[in-house]
């Protein structure tokens, strides 16, 4: 299996991809989505969501920075986009780190079918068992999938997404993709990608594009553009020079996925399948 | 006629620009006014729109990630502006992608008086025809302005201008701008920059100041703006080097900008008039 | 009196601070967080602030894009913070500039007992005669601190930290951080830095971190937070190459500060305490 052509795909179709997402990172999450190859709009008014969905290939939805107005919104987004087909993604950020994340996430859940939800360890645990141990906007270090853990850890990805009957991408230093089944073990990236704020969230804005992209292939999709994220933050680190820190590291990455080719991603991709 | 003095006007005076915007591209707007020598202020409540407006010299309404309150805030804030004679800039970011922006650019045109209308040619149709074909917040391609259709797309920009009475601004490959008698046709830029999200954002706020500091010159200095917006993007993009992308561009133009000279400006811009 | 140690104390325990801030600068404020070896998290519904507050260690309370949902979450955040004895900090953004942030911020002073008042002078002068003299979001020439007027500075400075029983910290070429009874006098940083957006933001979300990380020693907590910003200006400013400006020495001055070291910070600073 190749994860190359689904990058190419995003750069032959150039998705649309509607995201209601958090003021924190969004002009990131914008620069990404172009930079892989598509093309975002960002709104989250109840009174137009429904139709810029309609106009999107899919959504992606992001709890950070909530608030009753826009919890509406990704409620009638994420319908609409279920009844169009549409590929629908949530960034459950910060589930566990209070009661109105986690009971919105839990809200969404139920209300929308969703392709893939993508986390932290601790906020896909939240998911599980209604309650977190998430510090703030970070994954709790007891949580974290490690090699120790790996097996399990599967495990309950696959259990996870049996469950919910959705893909689910728990990122961390190991990420993991699994649907009911299979499970990728993705092996990329660097730890200092965790001192810029907001890869998450570019991260879960590019898999969106990259699911509408392979609607057909959506296991794969989702492990293509974790891989592609991955890579680009060990070719960013590798031109880092002297002085630069986490501004210009955030700036090489996004540079890293505007010139990332299919034959680097092959090349680069380090990933089981188990 | 010379743009270089629309520059430096902005230099000499400082203008203070009031922007009620979206808060995807909010960052880069308030970076490049200051880098063209003006100071950006933010702010879109109700309860203070007026004011804040009151002690500025121009008024950037965007209507990106528009909502509900913040629609209230920018016809207060454009009647005020209106009243004190003071700048007002329009960028109907989107109008053609919901009835919301639609309406809402359409309300706007009509409760203020507007002194120039800034959009691609998707969002410029859209308020001739009241409903668009733009593709999310990008131009349609069928729409393009292009050397073959430029005779016809003058003629609709001029009327454009004519029937709203303001100068419009219609920015894609070829920039146009223009009054009822008289069209800036440009030829800076580069392709590359619509690969970084609000570019156009950002040229909607530079304009404002640029409007400020020649309130005579209007059409003038909307046209020296944009050649200076252009023109950045090419010096920008000459000095990318090998593994830059969309991220480093951003901030390469902001800094293109934050460098130019008048004399710079005088020798690169590319434009007739027509 | 050495300052490096209160850079070690905040890498040391990894301070989670909650911000509930602006949409202008809010990236760059949850980067510079990072950058100093703090978490950030930004959370600003009523529904949540009293919880994400309780699990975070300070507050940094914003006023710039404030809005009446915001202003009750302001309110209600900074008086569980109160409650739990956590640090709380309040950057008067644009204080002055209308009734709405003047009398915000006089509610906030009266209903919150903040450990640090950051602003420029002419938002801290407009807490002291309940109007200003503020010109958009930046200080007013007219009430700049100078060497000239410093003495009669430092005298407002420690009667303003007397009278409102906390730290105040006024920033511009010279800063001055004054308790009751002692005033730092910190002359670091570059004229330059008022040409990025949002460099004050900043330093208030790095100083909160600094405070929950040293919280016996507040008034020597603060001046460190500022010398750090101020030399990492400095170090942004000698990396500057041809071409580079406003955006670039953004990211600079980030990455300075990701890289400062304790003893770069004692080599550099350079205060009196007066």
């Amino acid at each position: 299996m190749m994860l190359g052509k689904y990058l190419d795909n995003v750069r032959a179709t150039i998705p649309l991809v509607h995201n209601i997402t958090n003021y924190v990172t969004v002009n990131d999450v914008a620069n990404v989505i172009l930079a892989c190859g598509a093309s975002p709009i960002m709104a989250d008014d109840a009174l137009e969501v429904a139709e810029i969905t309609s106009i999107c290939g899919g959504l992606n939805i992001n709890i950070g920075t909530l608030n009753e107005r826009t919890i509406d919104s990704m409620l009638l987004a994420g319908q609409v986009a279920n009844e169009l087909g549409h590929v629908v993604l949530l960034d459950p950020v910060g589930a566990g780190a209070s009661k109105l994340r986690t009971s919105t996430a839990e809200r969404l859940v139920e209300a929308i079918k969703f392709d893939v939800v993508r986390g932290n360890i601790s906020e896909i645990k939240t998911l599980v068992i209604g309650s977190g141990t998430t510090k703030g906007v970070d994954a709790n270090e007891a949580d974290t999938v490690t090699e120790d853990n790996l097996e399990s850890m599967i495990g309950f990805a696959k259990n996870f997404a049996k469950d919910k009957k959705c893909i689910v991408a728990i990122t961390g230093a190991i990420d993991l993709v699994a649907d009911a089944n299979k499970c990728y073990v993705i092996r990329n990236g660097r730890a200092e990608m965790s001192k810029i704020t907001g890869t998450g969230c570019q991260l879960s804005g590019m898999i969106t594009a990259f699911l509408v992209a392979s609607p057909n292939e959506k296991l794969e999709a989702t492990a293509a553009a974790i891989a592609t994220m991955g890579i680009a933050g060990e070719i960013a680190f590798d031109h880092m020079q002297e002085g630069d820190g986490n501004a210009t590291y955030r700036n090489r990455i996004i540079d890293a996925i505007y010139n990332m080719t299919s034959s680097t991603l092959e090349m680069r991709a380090k990933y089981e399948v188990r």
